[in-house]
């Protein structure tokens, strides 16, 4: 960042990687949004903070929707100035200015112009947590989708593997889905058991609006056994919407991590 | 429950045993107590919904303190006339009657008179989970303990071995504490880590009045190279309150499970 002198001019941005978690509950979602306060909201007026008021702007890896959370989120920062701030002094003093709001910075790094949250990243990893029991929620309400019909997470398994790989995902997309494209390469969609804690993890390059909450509510339609497997394979190869299952409630889905190439977070700070 | 025409007489009380879900934050404990509402107070006024008004009395496994959480507590309920009804019916009442409070009934079974859910109880299960990192907490503030320095845990096990056994724990008991003797069988005490989330699991027959926040406030001066392992052995051998470490904060703490024999909760309803 120093410059020769006389030579080169100071960059004119300054922009920061931040890995963030946070509770989607009391927001419209990551974008704002004029209906309510959106999490990109809170983070750009903490970030304006350290800018001695100047708009900062950020870009993110994945705008999660209302009521999604994230326990690795990533975005960027523009900064219109120098902060002359360390890794940790940026974390510290957005935590400071992000509270009361359940927003929280986990790591911030330095990052080249060049290098971006949503374009740079070639990985998105999602978790979506179901509780299978008949007693309502008192820990995690909001925070888990209460599944009361009993959940085969075998024929769930077997459903899953109809969606790997490469594939026309139309059923599986919102219908305010503004990607150009519905192909999209599901490398990963695991279905685990933990006592009555069901997980399910879908790792890809990218997802359609709505794509992992839509399988996620296809998949429970085979666990209760309203559904075979073999159903969720004839769904995706219809290519409509109202083929495939409905949409699972955001409070399970968490946005986990995302991957980059090489990663900026992987030297501690 | 039947009796015989015009011979045995109805049982003046049917004793429930009910298996409970709560978030700890806003109670000042298990225990009825004038400062606030209790998970006490919650349970027993459903559970009076139930008995046409007339007062349902409850003893719990374990008398949690304010902040303190329950994936498992057990308690029981006795009605002063039969409910008539089934252990689901009695589970979904008490649930709908307690909302919008963070208690949940997991399971609800009929139990002779005879068992009690304190007395019959012949293990405790505690887990206290720790979140190990710089940034603040977003999605899990008030049900964890944040602790900013690094933790080997390996140096925490080795610590948490010395106090496995048959020992007075003096040094380990709130000044409070009202049990008759400071001696305890601690028969299980591990420390695990999982990314940035360290769990501690401990098992006993029974605790001492924060025996679980002031073992893990002394393993933390461990796990952060303070106090060197021995030193724990050294603190319980004391039997003296001030040469063990500082007590944990109720926020990490959960009572996860009850042990009986036979475990009237084994059978699914």
């Amino acid at each position: 960042m120093t410059a020769d002198a006389g030579t080169a001019p100071e960059p004119a941005v300054e922009r920061w990687a931040v890995r963030i978690e946070y509770d989607g509950r009391p927001f419209v979602g990551w974008q704002r949004q004029i209906t309510g306060l959106s999490v990109q909201q809170v983070l750009e007026e903490a970030a304006g903070r350290l800018a001695a008021g100047r708009p900062v702007t950020s870009i993110t890896a994945g705008r999660t929707d209302a009521g999604v959370h994230a326990t690795g989120q990533v975005a960027h920062l523009d900064f219109p100035m120098g902060t002359g701030l360390t890794g940790s002094k940026v974390r510290d003093a957005l935590n400071f200015h992000m509270k009361p709001h359940p927003v929280a910075i986990l790591q911030a790094m330095p990052v080249d112009s060049a290098w971006n949250a949503r374009f740079s990243a070639n990985r998105r990893f999602y978790r979506y947590r179901i509780v299978n029991r008949r007693g309502r929620l008192a820990l995690d309400d909001g925070r888990v989708w209460l599944v009361k019909r009993a959940l085969d997470i075998d024929a769930m398994n077997e459903a899953a593997r109809h969606l790997l790989g490469r594939h026309d995902f139309t059923s599986f997309r919102a219908s305010a889905c503004q990607a150009k494209s519905p192909l999209r390469t599901l490398d990963r969609l695991a279905v685990m058991r933990h006592g009555e804690e069901i997980t399910i993890e879908a790792d890809a390059r990218s997802f359609l609006h709505h794509q992992v909450r839509n399988m996620v509510g296809t998949l429970k339609l085979v666990g209760e056994g309203t559904w075979a497997p073999e159903r969720v394979g004839e769904a995706l190869r219809a290519c409509d919407r109202r083929a495939a299952g409905p949409t699972a409630p955001p409070d399970g889905l968490y946005l986990t991590g995302v991957g980059y190439d090489p990663d900026p977070f992987s030297v501690a700070c």
